[in-house]
């Protein structure tokens, strides 16, 4: 076994994998325990940053996102950390300046950050450009990515056109994306094999599990010349997240290939984990597995966004007609792949569609979309649509790149921070208010108190039901209830509360 | 496409899904309306009685087996029924007299029963013979069974020529069973390719999905020249299950492979096993996946059967313990494959070594394996515990196989079941007895009353589990409690119940 190639693993635990399947809910101080042991393990890296954690950090954790990095970093010495960009986005949902982008990536960078992992979700290079740049400049590894998605127009050639220009901005390695779990075995080959050809660089694969096919994919992937694969520690794999990092280790004996991961220690990260989670089953589903996507192109996720837009108007039973147009719909922007923040722009488009009428109503996300404000699609827009989002908008089509009609913005956003309460005057918490101008009012008031751990004990949240089940009458006595009793022989109807 | 090689597909959802995710409690009424559905799918066979589907028929459903498997043959015209068979133990967990296992597969066949998989869970050739030479007697399909295991004595030249052996007797096809989920993707395929090129015989691949590797696993296989793999419906796959139907079918898109499966109608069996499910919730575990087992061998329904041997004991602490000394135990045993029985033989075993000293007593079960009751095993046998065996129970070891000392027994199975109350005279009758002769005078005797569907409604179940809380104290009032209560004015302290 000598000779055979190294295979590089990132461990998803401490990011993608909880928000795949526990809503990005775990708090910091359910994975400290578990960091010596990841830090020790044999990871290539360790990706504990970004996507929706940010977000849900200050929205529902009451933790301070950079705090929450330098402490990773403190806990992960011998460790890259690795974080999932948006490229212009940043980890917010709109184009941001370029100086907000520079400003970000150092202070990412400042902060411990080691690999940035940036996509745009259009794979726009034109939103990844200043992004990577910024990398570049603080010395950081540049992992330029391709989502992949499936459309009459997306080719090999066209996956490798778009690592070719990664390239060109300084990638230090190319990330092959597959958020929704659309990637089948032999193009995993075919794309990896073409992208290592060309390119010569390190190519890591990001793959989700939801279909059921993917650790078959990332076997080819490695077979096609793959580096890295990102895997998640098996009590918190399958389902709507990754496949098991225990599974990619034992999957390569003899096949000419390993993944040099500590068995004692990934057992013990494994053990962490396993008695963590249940503490999070309130927001976890009980996804298995669901080969629809392949047809409908819809992530998981997606469809219960979808379902619960469709319930809050009353349409709970339109959801299959919704899921039939989102197709339509992804045609008619040109075939954008379906990850943040397209797949919610799409997704709640095909909503107001089956509502509403096909574009009778256009979402003005959904609009700017079609009017290049994102960047540019694959295919042709539609130009019946766009011609509407005109109208309605009474915007101009661009061709630019979005963040060129974006003024310098890092001075008036440092003097919107100023004002809030609770900001501490540091460039992070100016990032922090850019990022969720709604969200960070509350949370730099609410700061000093700490974070809040929303995991519960199971027993705990057992016992609760068993109250609220109460309040309906058939559960413990907590309000006045009708009984009939007998006192010295007579019989009298009355209200009993506990005493 | 056109020149893609077919890889056919065989459904467990009617037999071994259930069994190995719901303790095998499904009722043939929550499988009867997606029989139609599978009747049309295109599956190579439908896998829908043996294994321990027989005994939980009779011992909680109150179903006739045998109607069962008439059933599928009505409801399933145009599937080839398969079966698993235990070789010499037919469907119990004793070797019978050949002329037992002779009546045996006559009428299974003649009940409907197209595939016979006969194994043996030592690999031991002259414990199939028999078995095989009454299925090709009847003329149905003879599939001979290798059981995957690993120890250092188990290579690819020794599963050849076990396949040989099998091709010798008559076998259709050769069938290479990972029932603990420990074949690996590169083992996979050199140990099909080397039974494919030798034997030329078709095989099929049966993986529980456990570890979570295996669908790779079927993917080698395919590529080794497996022509048959074994799948359960999606929403009856994984944990310590199969590997989904549907995913195999998307993970082989332009591979050069193709299941042939109609995927409308692989949706609608989804969906409803997936309505079936929840109604078992309480039978099934929430296992996800386990690599673990690589290491130990110990499949997982054996982990959850020593854990209960032991806490009947007082020694739940002592898992650990019996989970190193099942590895010795086997060795000691010649390193049979783990599969019922040696599984629950070699496990017991383990369990009284830890609880009562090393081999100080041996169950009779062990004892019989040690002298070669069971047949050969692969390695030789520990000669100090084989003393202890002799010693224990005054046997002698044999080398010869174990049925030729069984004299025919038929004769008499029949008369004991004659006397049997409810006992309608037939062959399947005689059968049922000789199979499972402690349940089979109850299952008799209650038969008239009918199948009993053990698949509870969940919120049925959520009443009960509140109702029960509510003995405890906690939840509604169904018994008379004390309360003070204020009536003009006084107080008084009385019995309540409800009105």
């Amino acid at each position: 076994m000598s000779s055979a190639r190294q295979i590089g693993v990132t461990e998803l635990a401490l990011r993608d994998a909880h928000q795949s399947l526990m809503a990005t809910r775990m708090a910091l101080e359910d994975m400290v325990d578990a960091c010596p042991d990841i830090d020790a393990a044999g990871y290539w890296s360790v990706e504990c940053w970004g996507g929706a954690t940010f977000d849900a950090c200050i929205r529902f954790l009451n933790e301070d996102p950079w705090e929450r990095l330098r402490t990773f970093r403190r806990l992960l010495p011998n460790s890259r950390l690795q974080m999932l960009l948006r490229g212009q986005n940043l980890l917010g949902y709109r184009h941001y300046g370029d100086d907000v982008v520079d400003h970000f990536v150092e202070k990412a960078a400042e902060n411990g950050m080691d690999v940035f992992r940036v996509f745009d979700a259009l794979n726009d290079p034109r939103n990844l450009e200043r992004a990577m740049a910024a990398v570049k400049k603080s010395g950081k590894h540049a992992q330029g990515t391709v989502c992949y998605t499936t459309s009459p127009l997306h080719t090999v050639e066209g996956y490798v056109q778009l690592a070719n220009q990664l390239k060109d901005m300084g990638a230090d390695s190319i990330a092959l994306k597959d958020m929704a779990a659309l990637l089948k075995p032999q193009p995993a080959y075919d794309i990896v094999k073409a992208i290592k050809d060309e390119t010569g660089l390190q190519v890591n694969v990001h793959c989700h599990s939801t279909t059921g096919v993917t650790l078959v994919s990332l076997m080819k992937a490695i077979e096609g010349g793959a580096d890295v694969v990102d895997t998640a520690i098996s009590s918190m794999s399958l389902g709507p997240g990754h496949n098991p990092t225990e599974s990619l280790q034992e999957m390569l004996e003899g096949t000419g290939y390993v993944a040099d991961l500590d068995k004692m220690l990934l057992g013990r990260i494994k053990e962490h984990f396993a008695a963590v989670k249940p503490r999070y089953s309130q927001f976890m589903s009980s996804f298995n597995v669901e080969t629809d996507i392949f047809d409908s192109q819809i992530p998981g996720g997606m469809i219960s966004n979808m379902e619960s837009q469709l319930k809050q108007q009353g349409a709970g039973d339109k959801l299959k007609e919704v899921m039939e147009e989102v197709p339509r719909v992804r045609a008619d922007a040109g075939f954008p792949p379906l990850v943040t923040p397209s797949s919610q722009i799409v997704g709640t488009q095909a909503v107001f569609n089956v509502l509403m009428g096909r574009y009778q109503v256009l979402t003005a996300e959904f609009a700017d979309l079609m009017l290049g404000y994102y960047g540019l699609t694959l295919g042709e827009m539609n130009p019946d649509v766009v011609a509407k989002a005109k109208e309605q908008t009474g915007k101009e089509p661009i061709t630019v790149r979005p963040a060129d009609l974006i003024p310098p913005e890092w001075d008036e956003l440092r003097d919107d921070a100023a004002k809030l309460e609770g900001f501490d005057g540091s460039d992070e918490d100016v990032l922090t208010h850019a990022m969720f101008p709604k969200v960070a009012p509350k949370f730099f008031k609410e700061r000093p108190q700490g974070p809040k751990n929303v995991g519960r004990d199971p027993a705990e949240l057992e016992a609760e039901k068993l109250a609220a089940a109460g309040d309906t009458g058939s559960g413990p006595v907590r309000m006045p209830i009708s009984y009939t009793i007998t006192i010295d022989g007579k019989e009298h109807s009355v209200a009993v509360k506990p005493a």
